[in-house]
This record gives C-alpha cells, sequence and structure tokens, in this order.
C-alpha cells in the first residue's frame, strides 16, 4: 500500500514513539496521583512534554499546556470557553467542522453572532474582508492555519497583528500545520492554540491539546477528579487542572514526547522540504492531465503537502476506490469535514480526493500516485 | 519497586495490550475518515471493540457503546448530557470528584437538587435510605459501583431493580470494578454505565468509554468533525456518531481490545480471586497491629481489592512516603478525590493510605507490605 492519507492520520510513527509508548505501557503510573516513583515517573513525563511543546509552539507557560484526547476536544473547550452571550465572531469558509460545529453550538444556544469570511475558487481569502467584518462586539478570530481540504495556508502572522490591534482574541485551529510548519504563538499573537499529535506531529492517536498565551480566561469543559484540592466542589482554578479532568493519556503523551524529539532532531524544515517536494512534484504531474482539475494556490507562498483534485465529473470516491482498489494507493475522497470549502470550490457533490503527503513518502510514491491518476484519466473519460 | 496502587492504574499492562498497541502504531489509518485500507483496518479495530465492550457489559447495542478519554470524560457526557432543569438526583457519599463535580455543576447551573446516601463510619449505605429520598421529580440515581477509597461495592442488582421499579434513570460509574467483577448492565438495569480502560480493564490510558442501554437519549458533550455527514450543521443525531468528534484514540482502543480478550481468555473470576485473596491475607495481616485502624466493611459480601487504613494519627502522606521510601512500596495517601467518603470515616484531615492489588501481585509483594506497616507502626508510635 501507498499511503497517501497523511492529512488524516499519519499512519507510520517514528520507531521512537513507539517505543516509547510500549515502554510506558508497562512503567508509567498514573499522574498527580501518588508520591512513589510510578506516579512520579508519569508526572514527570507529562511535565516534560508540557515543557516541550511550550518551547515547541513558544507558549509562554508551560502550564497552559493543556493536554486533550485530539483537535476537537481542544477546539471546543478553547471556542466555548471564551465565547459567550453577545459576542461577534469572525471565521472562514476554510473551516473544519471541528471549529464550525462548536460555533454553531454557540449561535443556537448563546445567540453568538457569526460571521464568515468568503473563499475564492481557489480557496483564498482576502485579509480585507476579515479586517472589514470586525465590529464594536466582536470578541475573536476563529480560524484554521491552513485548509485540511486544499492544503492553502492562511497568513497568521497578518491575522494575529489585526486581532492584537484590534484587541481580539485568536483562536488558532493549527491541526494541520503543527509540526509541519514553525509556529511561536507569542510572536504571532495567537491567543489559543488548538493541535492534534497524530497528524504531522507524528505522535500517537489520543494526543492533542491547547496553548494559552497569557491571562485568557478559558472555563472548565469536562469537570472531575483533579488528585489535588480534592475538597473543593468546583473544578480547581489553576491551569492545567481547571482544564483537565480524570487520569491523562499518560502512555500516549510519552509517545507525543518521543514524537516532538523527533521532529527537533530531524529539523521541522527538513522534514517540510521533503513533503513539500512531493506534493509540488505530484502537482506539476497532474497539471499536464488534461481531465484533471486541481483545487488551491499554487501560486502564492507556503502550502500544506496536500492535492486535492477531481477527474471530470467523476465522484470522488468512485476515483479514491479505484486508486485504492487496482493501484494500492490509499486517498481520501468526499467531503473532509469541509462543507463551506466544497461550497466555495464548487463541490459539494463531487467531494474531491484528497493526496497528502508524509515524511515516509518518497518520489517512487508520488510517481506512482501521479502515473494511476493518468490513467484512470484516460480510462473514465 | 512493589507497586500496589493499581486502583490509580494498573501499571504493568498484559504482553498482547503492549503488542496491539505497538502494531497499531505502524498500521492504524484514521477510522471513518477513508475507504482504503488503513483507514478500514482502523474502523474494523474500532467496531470490534465496540462489540466486544457490549458483549462485555451486557450491553445490547454495540453502537451505543462510545469511547471516551477517560471514564471522568465518560461521566460527564452520562450525568450532563440526560439530567437538566427541574431534575432531583439521588447520588451517595462514596462517590468520586468525577461524580461529585459534574453534579455540583449541574445544581449551580441548573438549579438540579441534589440528595446524598449518607454512609456509617464502615464506608456503608443503607438502601432504604435511598428508596427514602425518591420524589416525584426524580430524575436518576447516580453512583459507583465500588468506592476507591474503601473498596466497599454497592449492590447495583438492588439499586437497579428499584430504578427500574420507579422509573429512574441510573447511571454506573465503574472505574473500580470494570474488569473486575461481571457487570451485566441489561439485566442489572444499569440505563449508562461509564466506565476506564486503564485500571482492571489492564487497558491503555486514553481509553473509557459509555455504554447505554436501550432508548435513552444523551445530549452531544463534544461536537464537531464525524467524518460522515459533513454538510450537517449540528452534531449528526445518530450513535455512537452523536458522542464522538473527532479522531478517536485508535491505538489506545486496539489495545483496549487486547486487553477484553486477556479479561475473557485467562477469566475475570480467576483474576478476582487472585487479587481477592491478597487484600484478604493483607487485611488479616493488619488486624493483628494494634496500631492501624482501616477502614470500609470486611465482612458482608465481595469487596474491590482495596484495603484503606492508617497508623494512629500520622498523616497518611507521611506513612507512604516512608513505605516507598524506606521499602520500595508504592500506595497511595490523601483524599483520593473521595471528599465525602472521608468526612464519613472521619479521615478528611489525616487522608488515608490506600493499598491496592493487581493481577500482577504475588502473596510476596502482600506480606512484604504487611511487615512493612508492621515496622513502621512500631516505630511511628
Amino acid at each position: 500500500m501507498i499511503y497517501l492519507d497523511n492529512a488524516a492520520t499519519t499512519m507510520q510513527k517514528p520507531d521512537c514513539v513507539v517505543h516509547a509508548v510500549a515502554e510506558a505501557l508497562t512503567s508509567l503510573g498514573n499522574a498527580s496521583r501518588g508520591a512513589h516513583d510510578a506516579a512520579l515517573s508519569s508526572n514527570r513525563v507529562i511535565y516534560r512534554t508540557r515543557a516541550a511543546l511550550a518551547a515547541f509552539f513558544g507558549c509562554p507557560d508551560p502550564s497552559k499546556v493543556i493536554f486533550t484526547n485530539n483537535s476537537t476536544e481542544a477546539l471546543n473547550i478553547a471556542i466555548r470557553g471564551t465565547i459567550g452571550e453577545g459576542d461577534h465572531v469572525i471565521t472562514t469558509c476554510l473551516e473544519h467542522n471541528s471549529v464550525l460545529r462548536p460555533l454553531y453550538l454557540l449561535q443556537e444556544e448563546k445567540g453568538v453572532r457569526l460571521d464568515f469570511v468568503q473563499a475564492d475558487r481557489k480557496g483564498c481569502i482576502r485579509y480585507e474582508d476579515l479586517e472589514d467584518l470586525i465590529c464594536p462586539d466582536t470578541r475573536a478570530i476563529v480560524c484554521t492555519h491552513a485548509s485540511n481540504l486544499t492544503g492553502n495556508v492562511l497568513d497568521i502572522e497578518r491575522i494575529g497583528a489585526l486581532a492584537k490591534r484590534r484587541g481580539l482574541l485568536f483562536l488558532l485551529d493549527a491541526s494541520q500545520t503543527a509540526g509541519y510548519f514553525p509556529i511561536n504563538m507569542e510572536e504571532t499573537g495567537v491567543s489559543v492554540l488548538c493541535f492534534t499529535g497524530h497528524k504531522s506531529m507524528m505522535g500517537p492517536q489520543g494526543t492533542g491539546g491547547l496553548c494559552i498565551n497569557g491571562d485568557i480566561e478559558v472555563k472548565p469543559f469536562k469537570v472531575g477528579g483533579t488528585g489535588v484540592q480534592s475538597f473543593l466542589t468546583s473544578q480547581p482554578e489553576e491551569y492545567p487542572t481547571r482544564l483537565e479532568a480524570g487520569t491523562l493519556n499518560g502512555h500516549g503523551i510519552a509517545g507525543l514526547a518521543a514524537a516532538v524529539d523527533f521532529l527537533t532532531r530531524t529539523g521541522i524544515d527538513r522534514i517540510r522540504d521533503h513533503e513539500a517536494n512531493l506534493a509540488r512534484r505530484f502537482y506539476l504531474a497532474l497539471r499536464g492531465i488534461p481531465e484533471v482539475s486541481v483545487y488551491g494556490d499554487f501560486e502564492t507562498g507556503e502550502r500544506c503537502p496536500i492535492v486535492a483534485m477531481n477527474i471530470g465529473r467523476v465522484d470522488s470516491a468512485v476515483v479514491a476506490d479505484e486508486l485504492f482498489n487496482s493501484y494500492g494507493i490509499a486517498v481520501r475522497a468526499g467531503a473532509h469535514c469541509a462543507p463551506l470549502m466544497h461550497k466555495a470550490l464548487g463541490t459539494t457533490k463531487q467531494g474531491a480526493v484528497r493526496f497528502s503527503f508524509g515524511y515516509f513518502n518518497t518520489t517512487e510514491d508520488c510517481d506512482a500516485a501521479a502515473e494511476a491518476v493518468a490513467e484512470i484519466a484516460q480510462g473514465g473519460e
């Protein structure tokens, strides 16, 4: 199998991640729940991982690195914990349902007003539109760093500067970019960064989190046992306990720590170069196939290693099935949880076939995929 | 180290669990997010685990086995998703903060009325008291299957029958008992069972869930990407999608599946016999030490393999530190997230030293611990 679905999850994890998780499964106790070696070693793993992630994302305070099960949970905490009645929120048409559905819920339950920055047929936004939507009751800009469908990247420096200038919260969905692009949330002015561990971070599923920049008050989401302040009837106020309840995924977090080590040791610039070259090579090959439409902006600046395309009007699922069944190439078809992006691209019905490259892919994978697309395009039209 | 903190987490997992997680880390895609082999194998692992857990807990419908990060998340979903304005809830003084804090939150935010069944100095409740608290607006009985502090077990058959007779929801916190006692939620009349994977189930941290019996409506908690029905603005209605958002912990779930296999293959009766014998042996040894107070009911029926105790009036943390530093015995001291239980036992200030036995403990571990307690008791008084 040639795995080109790395934007969904990086299937192959570095060996050090596998080893770290396996070792944790025979040695970790329950963090914060005892003062013996096993519990302390779990505490140390978790604290060290908080510190490593804080350094990795430029989060000033490691105690404001909060662990969650995935990016979706982090986004629920960040969005629903900071936005409330009477607030106006600006978001974009690039968003994943993990951003959209929490916002729609706030719209319904708390009367939060939403405005969407529109995207053009290439999936690009105009930053002037974003600024134009700001009004006196705007509380936050909530957006993705990159579209999970087209791979287009938003200029978070520009958005961060705008948010800072206008006194707005800037909640960033970095699901597709954490581990791929360097992000310094303090320099960029990101208020809350939400990430997942199992995509470009190359860590285990069941890991992810949010990083909070400064004194932003985020309301508790889950409440329960914290191992400290047991006689309080409410969730303790201080971070990270305020936003974490119950036993953390210590085993997964040990793997995430190893993944951060791997990224740092290997160098994310080197990893990104490799993946970007593969995606570019694939894109250039597709451009030569007349039946193929490629979505997204390949002219302006950097992008995620994603190439979304269709062959004529063939249903994207049919193409993906053919790629897998006849060529053993694993990609993803359909809506990709990005309904507004499909509306902008005009692909609501057809969906799109998404190829996404990872560090363990080779130029052979890339060329085999391009050849397969060419063959399907010739046969299918 | 002699690890006797299994009620916090079973530190040593069966080999098959470690192997299953390690294998998943190099082969699983993202469940529900593609139609290629890697995604399908993840789907299969997850579906098979739902089915195995449904069979294990007597849940009639595998699609109503919902995966969460831990028991606390499951309890938040179950409690906050079924109880609302105007409801009255009966719970007990045995509860962990993972039950108490969601209930206190509902009391504060929705005006939910709470009543607590009191416990005596042995940590036992009277079931007549529970029945006496039922009133016309009682919506649910929410309780633990066993105290995480004393190891006392509640009679869930009796509570289930009562709930059924009076038309109440019965939400069960099985954190301490799942994997230790056989539970058949359909026969027992449990409406929602909440469990964690990393204690007596012997699975990885970051796993757990809730099982829903029949047509009980549980409101969504997290909302976001579901990989299906992407054009819906709200979370899809059907289970399990309704209560799961974002990428599941496929790697952990693969380990949980192996753990359920291990429990079934080994036989939980055999596992329970072993652990219960160790706990009983330890308890009998402690009874011979005059300075030692043991908490809980050791006369009536079955119990969890937990022995909570103190030496005279010595702070429980001092004893636990001495056990670890001088004897290498890992136990837990303090409040154990069970504030009302400590009030009932009269140990609010002192806390308690909890010894909890697991499948990989031996009689040698047990005897070494008893001897250590005897020595500390002689020295410390």
